[in-house]
Order: C-alpha cells, then structure tokens, then sequence
C-alpha cells in the first residue's frame, strides 16, 4: 500500500487508528477502498512536542498535521474520523462509552466531534462499556469489530451470531448478534505474560529470541485444559520454572510454554460458551490469532476464521451509518 | 528476644534460616529453647563482600562471620544446621532435593555437610522435590512443616492428617500425614500480586500506603469464588481497572481488591480437596496468614489456626533426628 495518494484519486475518508503506542491513518476512496496509508509513533502515550505546543490538544494536532497535514490541506471535502484512545480520558477529547447492545449506527449517532480552527472537524468513535458486577471497557476494538462484520458483508455473508476474539495485551471476545455487540470479555493474557516474564522469578531461566517452539506451547495448552491445570493459572505458573529445574524444559521453550499455559487457561474458561456452536472469528496480529487459532483447535472447536487490518474497514462502516461518507 | 547469649548457658545447636534476601540465626539451648536470635541482610542473592572474598564459598562464610562468628568461635561444640536457599544450585552448596513422602527422619538422612576450615561443619537441610507431569519443588518449607509439627507435639497434639498452608511470594500447600510430608502443592501468588501491581496497567490507578481496606479485600474473594470469577484470574483482575473508571472502586481500594482477587481464586481451586475436614494450620508472616484465614473462612471452611516463626523448631526437630543434638 502506497503512502501517497494518486492525483485525480481524491479520498472521501481520512480514517485514524490512533491507540496508546502508534498512530496510523487511511485515505479512502468513495467506494471504500484504501488508497494510501501512514504510520508514526504518535500515539496518545508518545505524542510529539515542539515550540507551539502548549496543550494536550496542540499535540494532538501537531501528531495529526506531521502525518497527514498534506492529505488534510489537499483534500478538505474529506471526512475525518478516528477510533481507539484518542477519545479516552487521557486523549484529545473524552467520547463517551456507549452502552450495549451497540451496532454501527449506535457508534455513529454517539460521535464525538472536536473542532479543529481552520479544518475538516474530526469524528471521534466511542468505545463501549458492559455495565453490570464487573463492568468491561473496550476502545478501539469496537471499530475492528464493526470492520469483522463489513468484510463479511462485503462477501454477502451475513452470520446472525459471531463471536470475535481480538488477542492482543488485553485480549477481547466479543458476541455479536444481529450486527449488535451484546456481550463482552477481557482477558489481561498479553500483559500478565510480559509481567510475568520480565517482571517475576519466570523470566530468569527462560532463553528468548529462539524460533517458536510450537511443542512447547502446545504442551501448555495441554496442561492447561487437563486435569493437570484444575488448580489454575496461579499454580501452573510454577511448572515453567520446574519443569526447568528437572531438566524437562529448555531454558528456550520455557516462554512458549508459559504462552500456551495462559492462552490454554483463557481458551478452556471459555470452551463452556463456545460449545454451541457459535461461528468464532480472530482478528488482530496474525502470528497471535494463529495461537489463539490452536487453542481452540486443542480444545476440540471448530478452527476460527482469521481476519486482520479491519480497522479502517469499520471505520467506513461507522462513516456510512453516520452519512459522513 | 536478645541478640545476644548469656555466659553460663552455652547452646547446643545453631539454627540458620539462609534464604533469598535474609540470613536468620537463633542459638538454641539443650532443650531447644531459643536463647539469642540476630538477622542480617545476607540473603543467598545479597552476600557480602570484601577483601578476602574470592569464590561464593568465601562469601558465605564472612557472612556467617558477620553474623554469627562469636557465637561460632565460643561454641564450638555447638552443631550448626541451615535450611534454605543456602542449600540451592545458587547457594553455598547444593543439598539435592528428597522425594515424598518425606518425614524429618528423611531430611535427617539427606542432609549435606559443608566442612568449614577451622569450625564446626554446616548441615544442610534438603528441600523437596514433587516428581510427576508438574513437578513441584519447595526448600525452606519443608522446614516450616516440621516446626509447625514440633509445635503441635510439643503440645501433646498429633494430628493424623493436616494441611499446612505457608503463604508467601510463592504460597506452598502440603499434606502431611502421620508424620511425613505427602503432596504440595505452589501458587505464585505473592509474586503475580507484586508483577501486576508494579508492572501493569492496574498500578497506574492504585493509591497505595494507605490502611488495609477489608471491605475491598472482602469483594476480591467474593468475586473470586462467585459465579462473576467463572472465567479465572487472567479475566477478572481486569476488574480492578474498571470498576476504578467506573467510579466504584477508589484507587486507595484497589490493591487490597487485587489481594482479595488473587487469593480468593487460590483458596477458590484448593477449596474441593479442602471439604474433607482436614485441619488446616497457616504458618508465616501473620498479617498475611489473616489474609489467608479470611479467604478460607469466606470460602466456608473452618478458621486454621496460624503459627509463625516455627522454622528454629523445625531445624531442631530434624538436628534431633539426625542426633545432632
């Protein structure tokens, strides 16, 4: 994908993906299409600085202009829309969690519009929230979501029940019916495992930087989902380091081991849900999905389709229910 | 207790307990009554150096000077006994593991001599190896047990069957029938609890050093046994971020929420082996051995009782087995 736009190709839609660590945005064709694409370390933790900034926003701005100011000058009749933790408490502006059930017309009526002097307003998605006991967040993956189901619209495939997990620091499974996100959960996997393997006695034996030793990891995913690993994640844990000191696990398969324990607990705390049926979908970085791809296979489900780089694909479909594109 | 011995009542053993990050010494009378106790920081991961510390051999042995050389040099009849991570592949020499079932007889038989040039030998105590798909290993502990056992048969008490729970950075579980040590069990509790705190996104919320907060400890271990902590540990601590960003859960709260969490769903898998009426009996730093009671008695078992400080009993126990003393 090339990251200038052709002349005589003007977008319709400049689309951002802008998380805590990056900041990517899409141009968009009037049928679509991605025409062009940047990257930049600008996300809401990493913003830029410089002599006229002086506040929050003047960053924001300033991330945006260093992008895609040339796209923004070039193009005003452009929509701009955006998604992820740009609309947190800590970003440009809060955009509020919408609660569930949510489709893309509920994300597109709940629009946060933040006025920029001088330029096309910026669209900004909410995240939604699950209320209840333990409430749930997500931000970001809502639009990813909505992306899954444009794809698949796009394709003349329209599943009345979905279940979509998003592996990733803070791994998602969200159940969509009918288009609608109904019910979601979180799962800390990411984080804990880079906790647990710089931050605790795990980490000292293990060797990182090897080729992936799938053996390991399915041997986690097996002590996970047996009867081995009733006592749980807390317990189990603890075998990276003895089955190391017993000399049963190489100080290079100690880290995809560890992965495969915790994907393995994740997957068969779920396995309950998923035993109906229910078509499941993975979305996010490939290599990550095709673990979670089998962790599920191990535990006897159906293999899940794998989709990536949805976002901008959702973005557009929130823009069209907004009648932005 | 004094740091120092009494002229006129020379003691018979001196008792070291050597782990990771402190070295403990007690000087014990012919009845095995502590006379003296001392402490330095001279764990295994923190020995002293100096101008004559030219191998770790050498580091040991000034830190036992440091600590401990007058009562050595005046007491050389005196038998000196360590239990630890002094007897680890890290430590002064290793005291290879002893499988199970193990009884202080056992431990008596395994111990490891270190000749010291000029002094008495050191004796070593063994830890314990659970062979099997998870092994489990524990060193120290098992030392603990047999001073909770040569506290209760102090007291006339022999119980046929006892489980000792000995919470700590890795919390140890052992069942102990007539006498001997026959399975154990390790959750890495204390250690995932300090990773998630300090190297996580929950930190960044947390208030800590303010009082222990029992009601937000007390909604950990209620949802941790709940049908709300279904889905294990990986996805409930994620509870803690949300229910901040919810406003139900002030940043002073959430550590001890976390703490409730993690040793709510501990107690939560151990309950099943627990509902045959076996005694339980805490041993360890009390305030978290309360912990540890709160849990047990939320999960509605019966209260245990909680011993702490019983490793010099448990070294005399096994010197008397070896008749060392």
């Amino acid at each position: 994908m090339s990251a200038e736009l052709n002349q005589g190709d003007p977008p319709a839609l400049i689309a951002l993906d802008w998380g805590t660590s990056s900041l990517r945005a899409y141009a968009m064709g009037a049928d679509g299409a991605v025409l062009a694409t940047r990257r930049s370390e600008h996300g809401v933790m990493h913003l830029p600085t410089g002599p006229n900034v002086h506040s929050p926003a003047d960053a924001f701005e300033l991330a945006l202009q260093l992008l895609c100011g040339d796209w923004l000058a070039a193009h005003p009749q452009a929509t701009l829309i955006a998604c992820g933790m740009v609309g947190s408490a800590q970003g440009w502006r809060e955009a509020p969690y919408r609660p569930l059930p949510s489709r893309e017309a509920d994300l597109a009526d709940a629009v946060t519009l933040i006025e920029r002097p001088g330029g096309q307003a910026l669209h900004v998605v909410p995240g939604l929230l699950q209320a209840g006991e333990l409430p749930n967040v997500m931000r970001g993956e809502e639009t990813q979501i909505m992306g899954v189901l444009q794809s698949w619209s796009d394709e003349g495939r329209a599943p009345s029940r979905l279940l979509v997990g998003l592996p990733g620091t803070h791994t998602k499974w969200a159940w969509v019916e009918d288009g609608a996100v109904t019910r979601f959960e979180t799962f800390m996997t990411g984080e804990v495992y880079a906790a647990l393997s710089q931050h605790t006695i795990l980490g000292r034996t293990m060797v990182l930087g090897g080729e992936h030793d799938e053996p390991a990891f399915a041997r986690g995913l097996r002590v996970a989902r047996s009867p081995l690993g009733v006592l749980g994640v807390l317990s189990t844990v603890f075998s990276v380091r003895t089955l190391g000191l017993t000399h049963q696990l190489t100080g290079g398969a100690q880290s995809d081991y560890l992965s495969g324990l915790l994907i393995g607990h994740e997957v068969a705390a779920l396995a309950p849900a998923l035993q109906d049926g229910t078509e499941v979908v993975l979305c996010g970085e490939p290599v990550l999905c095709m673990r979670y791809a089998s962790a599920l296979e191990a535990q006897g489900l159906p293999t899940p389709e794998i989709r990536s780089g949805v976002t901008p694909l959702g973005l557009w479909r929130i823009a069209q229910a907004a009648e932005l594109v």
